[in-house]
């Protein structure tokens, strides 16, 4: 599994978090760096970020966002702007929408700038989500400067609006860095579920062990509100001791409340409900959380929607000797009519797991 | 595979052959003991058979029906008949609707008495099919008797009528007698055949290489009618070295007319439509032409009809890394309404082909 970059705040606590847990200084900083961000042009190669520069006592030095490629970053302009008014802001906080670049691109990397700026903090609402080398919240903190980025940061309210703003371009940036694993567990004809909807158990206990190593391994176990409902699952990974650290962050995906009961929620903070059926923001919403691994378990309409988007790295399918004839399949449609336009995948290997057998394929 | 027992006429020649293969006395003699048979009572432990003992001369000896258990066999009775007209069996022939028995049961065994009554020919309609160790017939005929039966020997139509008379019970008897494989090759999602019916291929060369040797290895291979209609397979084993001796049998299942121009008809007269639906009488067909291991090829309503029915010895799944997420399923409704009555198989073995898996499983 690839390690989470070091200093990276984001990947640690991914609870709800009170909105209080920044300064309210910063806190207003960032609302007011998101506001600026959205002045940026949309749909364009670059995402909108803002930029607020605060001076120790908490007053603005300088604000900027991004106006479009080949134009400074929202770094370097609040920089310029705060230049301009005459502010120095050595010894204060950077409050960016978005974690500093590390790279050189057409303009200069915005860590750097920062870093030679003097400012003592930076405080960032998502981290760079195609960052897989770290991102500057890594190089920054490396020089001494305290960081604090990410939702388990600046609160679950200011991320999912940072994230609302720039979705889409945080989406395809995440993709490549987030690593998704899809597991079925079926009959051989293809049933996660008899018709009633009883399915405990379809595989036996050799797959459930080696399915319980898997989750072991990732940072997150996604499902659907839909199966949280339904079979309540708790989603740690057994047993206790498997996990060297903490349990991997638990998501719901959809819109359907999920109870305050469910055993999903756990008590460690780490849960999560993702409110959309888009496999891309999911994915964004994963990678905002620091997330390199994710496994999702079901149900079948998430791993349809998946698949549909093309959104699977790895297929795990565990397959039991057991027919059923009827029931929920573990595939809706894909929107496939002819077989030519089958979903393939190229088989990595398969190992028998006690009665069944787990094919483990990667896209063809 | 089990060998068919060696001088075993009904295993040799199995296409739909002219009535005038027996001569006119022995065709009409038949149809005689037909019509005693069916004067026996029907629905008892034991088959209702008739038997029509002819001199030389084709003249009628004796005649005689089993009337029920504890009451003497066919044979017995016609050769009592014949015994109280006076006449003598002696370089005669027997004509039975069944294979005169080789056991001794409450009455002794009717291959026996054929034997010690001298008879010199003795013709059935149908094999004995119970006999693994080989019937009555094998051992009239290892004892220099002239022995014509089967389907082979009397002709197609008197072989069905011969059945339509005794096919449950000979379907009962015929069961054990018969290993059938049911052949299911599918995508994970258990389909074999997307959307809009297209099929070719899901599994890859290596899985059906070995999909081919399997029907090297079996008397029969079985398909519905609609199978062949829709993808007219020719259900040879290839390549043609791999059989040693005749081409399998090949069975359309099913009331719906097979083209004259289907692949499946070949020209070696090793064709058989069994215009059924009840597994049963399917396998009484293949035991009546002496198969002892059969492979079921599809389509899904035939696999679901002998799932259904429990006569499923042995499971090969041949599954490819292919979602479709539409299409025909290769198994429809079992009646499975819930998880503790799922069709549940213990595996025998997993073997990797290719980039497929086949499981082959055992009833559990």
């Amino acid at each position: 599994m690839h390690d989470p970059h070091p200093p990276q705040p984001a990947a640690a606590g991914t609870a709800p978090l009170p909105a209080t847990v920044l300064p309210a200084a910063e806190h207003a900083a960032l609302r007011r760096a998101l506001e600026l961000a959205a002045r940026g042009p949309a749909d364009t190669p670059n995402p909108q970020v803002g930029c607020v520069l605060l001076a120790p006592d908490g007053t603005t030095l300088g604000e900027g966002h991004h106006r479009g490629a080949g134009t400074p970053h929202a770094e370097a302009d609040a920089l310029a702007d705060a230049a301009a008014r005459g502010h120095d802001p050595r010894g204060g906080t950077a409050v960016v929408t978005l974690e500093p670049c590390r790279h050189t691109g057409r303009t200069g990397p915005c860590a750097r700038a920062l870093r030679e700026a003097g400012v003592a903090r930076v405080v960032f609402a998502l981290p760079d989500p195609g960052a897989a080398e770290g991102g500057g919240g890594a190089e920054l903190a490396a020089a001494g400067i305290d960081v604090a980025g990410g939702p388990a940061a600046v609160g679950e309210e200011l991320a999912e609006s940072a994230l609302d703003l720039i979705g889409p371009w945080y989406a395809r940036a995440a993709r490549p860095a987030v690593h998704v694993i899809l597991k079925t567990a079926t009959t051989l004809d293809g049933r996660v579920a008899a018709a009633d909807g009883t399915s405990r158990w379809i595989t036996g206990p050799a797959a459930r062990e080696h399915a319980h190593r898997v989750r072991a391994g990732v940072d997150a176990i996604v499902v659907g509100t839909g199966t949280v409902r339904a079979d309540d699952p708790a989603l740690t990974a057994r047993p206790a001791g498997a996990v060297a650290g903490p349990q991997p962050l638990r998501v719901a995906v959809g819109r359907r409340p999920v109870p305050a009961t469910a055993r999903i929620r756990g008590s460690d903070g780490r849960f999560l409900q993702a409110t959309t059926h888009d496999p891309a923001l999911v994915i964004a919403h994963l990678a905002a959380r620091g997330v390199r691994r994710a496994v999702l378990e079901g149900g079948p309409r998430l791993g349809t929607a998946f698949l549909r988007a093309g959104a699977v790295d790895e297929l795990h399918a565990y397959l039991a000797p057991v027919h059923l004839g009827a029931g929920a399949a573990a595939v809706g449609d894909l929107g496939v009519t002819t077989i030519d336009g089958a979903l393939r995948w190229r088989t990595v290997h398969v190992d028998p797991l006690g009665e069944d057998v787990l094919l483990v394929a990667r896209p063809a």
